[in-house]
């Protein structure tokens, strides 16, 4: 950035075609704020903690920097422009609620526990209906199903008699039966500035700057303490009975799982990443079964957040360096590329295991040294960790599986020396 | 919106504690802009066609609104802000470029033809190997690499009989050899306004309030025409030789596929999207194996691009009314929920195909009129339309393939009537 500070006062808003009526260019205290609920982070009474308000039909009543759904707030956007979708729309929440209760849970009520979820988020509807029928344009930001779901490999598990249906975790027909929960990231931004021990004024300054200019309410108005940032939230899906989760008495298996696309979906042979995951469910339905607990916590951080092109410009990066692709450069590539080796930020992950109360991972199937102190070190207690079993680990796959047990990751074998990783090569662009 | 303007002339930027320089809220024409290149889009010589430059870093250079890698931009901030990545990063490119040659096609040329993508984004380390040398910082927006794919539903093919490895496409082990492409989106707004049949004015105005007013230079840099939203991207995967795809003489079997998390990775039963998908996979496989090509194009646009937690509460909603799920109320639900149907926006859906130099595609695995209007539409001539075998719907699922055959998606069968509609039912919330 120039060092120079201009301040748009002479922006030229009248070079926009036609405007329909004057533009508000960002927001400013006092002016027209009356309206908008103040939000005490932390709070335990949702009614003092008050409500998020992240409407755009209703300005005055705004509490917040940005809006719902994440980055499809672009596509809601597009559908009011293109005049799909009418101006002012608001949600009829009818019959929408939790079908399982979660919390509260005295976690909520500690500001600095959870910082990047609305802890009351699920149940807006019943505990600020008093706002909502006074004219609040207040929308959930979790929401609270039940499915079935249907993995082949699955199938496979019950095939060999690894798994077998008892009619209630695991069916006759190989469906499992889950409690599926979608979060959208609230953050509150004194709480995740502390996580990053940055003070909140570089936070926001650094979240607008290096945006490119996004949201310039983060840093004129920092009075406003809550961001809802335009990226992907979370998806959990849980395996028995949700309340147990809370409850360190019963067994709980759970795997944090971040997004990777080509493996997940279409089964890429250079990372375990859906081998682990259905491995991973495999553990949750057995545990289930014998009167535990499952988690998956599936975030949208695709190739550790940097991104999908970013990941396949490592790839290639990899599989042309001199001497090929191999366990010892793993890393290299990705930080010559992106400049860090990793985006994703466990510090804020612990908050959705907090939102549900857990407070002890009996199993935890993960080998990420960078998930194991995120969580025992937001205060939850981490029993047994399970690795992937080798026979689920493609051939290609060992090259990152290798570097990554150099670099800390959990095993219960021996850790590679520089030269055993020197050794461990991968296939080439063929 | 309240109709009065108060433009921030008098921002308390003074509010952030300690600001480590002055703090530039946004850009305006002629400041610092001479060193950033101008895009003509549309232009056929790339360098008259201009560079896109996303850079955070030297702000003097950059010609478009916002910022590279979508939504994970906010991540990329976040590493500054945290310390990890260094303010001012450049990617080292060595090593990345495309495994296979894209393009140029005479598609590039048209301006209004491909508008959300810059068809120079895979070659940027080429076609402006100049400028980058000169010092700007000139990011890809494509990437295109190498994969083994290996899925338990192509092994279940191979097992069935259907699908024989050939030792090119389908390996013996089961692997499915692919090119990939990962694309972030590039919009060049005057085009996409028209696509939409909205004034750019009013396209900007939208995006920027119904955002809640992300980036202020949507209406006050009229003269930047370039947006780089932060919203997920495209993937595609590529059975046989990518250059057959702009050869109409070679059969291409494409689907379009838009991502739904629930089913594509955890195989919820309550749609056809991964069946309906790894089917595609299996019919370009056999498309590539007998002389032809085949195309997934994956979208990043969850739930009809409302996002997950509105997807969820629409289950809730559907499995709850009164009369339970039935196919004649499923899209009602959306609607009261998130006011549309839909918000994926076929609109700009073709891009990529154009990008990929498509005139025809002589198999479409879709029944999507949507789909098939907007790539029929955009001058690509489409053949025979596949739709997805009974025998792969899930029996929840039947609601919703009902629904969209009555609404008019592609059937060879019948298409059912109101009554019908109201007769196909779904499970329960249990």
């Amino acid at each position: 950035m120039a060092p120079d500070a201009v301040l748009p006062t002479d922006s030229p808003a009248a070079a926009v075609p036609a405007p329909r009526q004057h533009i508000r260019l960002t927001s400013h205290p006092g002016q027209g704020s009356a309206g908008a609920p103040t939000i005490r982070w932390g709070a335990a009474d949702p009614i003092e903690r008050g409500p998020v308000v992240g409407t755009t039909t209703h300005r005055s009543q705004r509490n917040v920097i940005g809006t719902h759904s994440g980055s499809y707030g672009v596509y809601r956007a597009l559908a009011v422009a293109a005049g799909n979708l009418e101006r002012g729309h608001r949600a009829d929440l009818t019959d929408t609620s939790p079908t399982d209760v979660v919390g509260p849970h005295p976690q909520w009520a500690d500001a600095d526990r959870i910082v990047s979820i609305d802890p009351w988020g699920a149940t807006v509807a019943s505990v600020y209906a008093a706002q909502i029928a006074q004219g609040y344009d207040i929308r959930p930001t979790i929401a609270v199903t039940k499915a079935h779901i249907d993995l082949p490999e699955i199938r496979q598990a019950m095939a060999f008699l690894r798994l077998r249906p008892d009619g209630r975790v695991l069916l006759d027909n190989g469906s499992a039966v889950v409690t599926k929960v979608a979060l959208e990231p609230v953050w509150w931004l004194p709480g995740v500035a502390r996580r990053f021990n940055v003070s909140e004024g570089e936070l926001r300054r650094t979240l607008f700057e290096e945006t490119g200019g996004m949201y310039p309410e983060l840093v004129t108005r920092s009075d406003i303490e809550v961001f809802l940032p335009p990226i992907g939230g979370q998806t959990l899906y849980i395996f028995g009975d949700p309340r147990d989760l809370a409850n360190p008495e019963v067994t709980l298996t759970a795997r944090i799982h971040d997004e990777c696309n080509g493996s997940d979906v279409f089964g890429s042979d250079i990372c375990t990443c859906r081998p682990y995951l259905t491995h991973a469910i495999e553990e949750c339905i057995q545990g289930a079964q014998q009167g535990g607990v499952g988690l998956i916590a599936y975030s949208r951080k695709e190739g550790r957040a940097l991104g999908e092109v970013t990941k396949f410009l490592v790839y290639n990066a990899r599989k042309r360096q001199v001497g090929g692709d191999s366990a010892d450069k793993y890393f290299l590539r990705t930080e010559c590329v992106a400049g860090v080796q990793d985006m994703r930020f466990q510090e804020l992950m612990p908050d959705v295991l907090h939102w549900l109360g857990v407070k002890k991972i009996h199993r935890l199937v993960s080998m990420s040294n960078d998930k194991y102190d995120a969580i025992t070190g937001s205060g939850i207690e981490v029993g047994e960790r399970i690795k992937i079993p080798d026979a689920l680990v493609p051939a290609d796959a060992r090259v990152e599986i290798e570097a990554k047990i150099a670099a800390g990751y959990f095993t219960d074998g021996s850790v590679p020396t520089e030269s055993d990783l020197a050794g461990v090569k991968g296939r080439g662009l063929d």
